[in-house]
């Protein structure tokens, strides 16, 4: 999402308010700085984490050979799906910090950030919301890249009291069992009515909880040390009114997002092929300030779809998903209205 | 610049206030997509105009073959400078509005965008600016793309009044004789004391003034129908404030500017290099918001110098250019700064 939203991720807690530890993995990075003998390397940064970038670039130049340039991106980034391709493409070892590979390549190392933060007091803490394991043993598990390397580790804890602990990989989009995207839920698709989410800050159970109103999503956050429930009726209940407010709509802009991992190139052309009042509009930071440029009365974003779910109401104009845009012109049914997942990779 | 600079740039006056008649060449345009049978065609408007987009590509829809999509970008746009590469590399047929060619290019259809408005009644006024040609008859002139079509006829117009009328082309990264860029004004380098600026807004001659403090820059902006003379006193002022407080600083942000006519590569590798505590950052935009990622004392800017020179003050920290992060840590003397150009093209 745009650098302008910042202060709506805050509030689902992406931004993170403690200092952890991260695993920067550096002596991987010089290893491929050595064996690519590179000159330029790049360094991407999330945005909760682009602070940390110069001191780890610090940390890289006493270990990296002399003749070494490390470059910062200044990109806004928001996942693996979002990798600034500019840098990619000119330097010799470019490293994603933050996220695993939504797509292997070798021109890029990934370094998801593992947190040393022990999952295992809060996870007990958040029993109490879970049913008695003799009652119901039935229990999803998911988490994010950070905490992906104790994965088993928590599923063996659960199993040790006694739960059925049902995981799934989910689809090409994510690298792990278990794993979750803000885009991507695939991984609680398992039959069992509650799923423990391990990881932090709320903007992936939120989703969670959006993409699978039916299930309760417990929320185990180790970092700010809190159980919770995920609530996704007030995103739910905006995006209704987004809905009904653009069903009057006659001029639509059609948004194609350029970020390599965030294009549906087919879904924007059909909107605009069957829509002689859609206008296509390409960009990469999809904010408020770029499409007060265009004198639209309604917006589909066929980017991502948490710019839309979280952030729609900071657009001067209503901004639906390409399921609630059918919804919005009569072709799907109001109450099939569904969360917007991202499938697939580039 | 960028979109969050929107409200500097009114400020001098790019964001005009006419409903001025455009030339868009809609001839030319569907000429090169039936020669290219175009089926993607990219539209790219400058900031200014980017509300026409939509109108613009209805035109064409109705002129154009039935199967071709046109798609509009809704990248921010300042320049000549600043295409859109990603819609360029991705259409059969890529339109630029706005601007004349940087460099040419098969690959780019440029449609300046006249205006249709007369130029002399404006001009006419403004000669109560110049001296009697009697007795000193040198004037320079200069304009912008947008008036470029009839500036032979103004220089006819001026030397039928008995000036001695001095132009030039400048140097590559200039299209036409007589044409000015936000970052170049060496079509100005002329032998006369008084530079005639025919154009809207202010945007462009307070450059010029900043760049020849020794000239008197005479506007005639047939486009608001105002008379004026460049003020460039509050920028030099700022200028000398950043500078002095960036004295202090240890931490160096140097910014090297992704977007592909805006790109000094070896002046940000150069500072990087003679200075351990600077830090190279790429990105496209450089908005407040991005930079206030980074936990740096100063920054430098190798990309736009007008964002440095007019947007400075809205970032968190000073902003400097190439030439005065020079002064700033003492290898150049405070008294020759000077305003930053940019030559070549790409």
């Amino acid at each position: 999402m745009s650098g302008s939203t910042e202060g709506d991720l805050t509030k689902t807690g992406m931004s993170l308010k403690h200092d952890r530890e991260w695993d920067y993995e550096l002596d991987r990075i010089v290893e491929a700085i050595e064996e690519r003998n590179a000159s330029k390397v790049g360094l991407q940064f999330p945005e909760g984490l682009k602070r940390r970038g110069p001191q780890v670039a610090d940390d890289l130049r006493e270990v990296a050979p002399d003749d070494v340039t490390f470059m910062l991106s200044g990109q806004p980034c928001y996942g693996a799906c979002d990798l600034d391709t500019y840098l990619m493409r000119r330097t010799d070892v470019f490293v994603h910090f933050g996220h695993t590979p939504m797509k292997e390549s070798d021109s890029i190392v990934y370094v998801p950030l593992f947190s040393n933060v022990d999952p295992f007091p809060i996870m007990e803490e958040s029993l109490a919301e879970l049913p008695d394991p003799e009652e119901d043993p039935d229990v999803g598990l998911v988490t994010t890249a950070q905490h992906m390397n104790r994965f088993e580790e928590m599923t063996d804890w659960l199993e040790a009291r006694g739960y059925e602990v049902h995981t799934r990989r989910g689809d090409d989009r994510l690298t792990k069992e278990g794993q979750v995207l803000g885009c991507n839920y695939a991984s609680a698709d398992i039959p069992a009515d509650r799923v423990l989410y391990v990881g932090g800050g709320k903007f992936h159970p939120v989703g969670l909880a959006m993409e699978h109103p039916e299930k309760t999503v417990v929320i185990a956050d180790p970092v700010n040390n809190a159980v919770s429930i995920a609530e996704h009726d007030q995103f739910l209940k905006q995006r209704y009114a987004s809905v009904h407010k653009a069903m009057d709509a006659e001029k639509w802009g059609v948004i194609f997002c350029t970020k390599i991992g965030q294009g549906r190139w087919e879904t924007a052309q059909e909107i605009v092929e069957n829509n002689e009042n859609a206008y296509l509009i390409t960009m990469d930071e999809v904010t408020p300030d770029r499409l007060r440029n265009f004198d639209m009365d309604a917006f589909v974003n066929t980017g991502c779809p948490r710019i839309t779910t979280d952030d729609g109401p900071r657009f001067h104009k209503p901004m639906l998903t390409p399921g609630e845009y059918e919804a919005a012109i009569g072709e799907r049914p109001l109450d099939q209205i569904e969360f917007d997942t991202f499938h697939d990779t580039w």
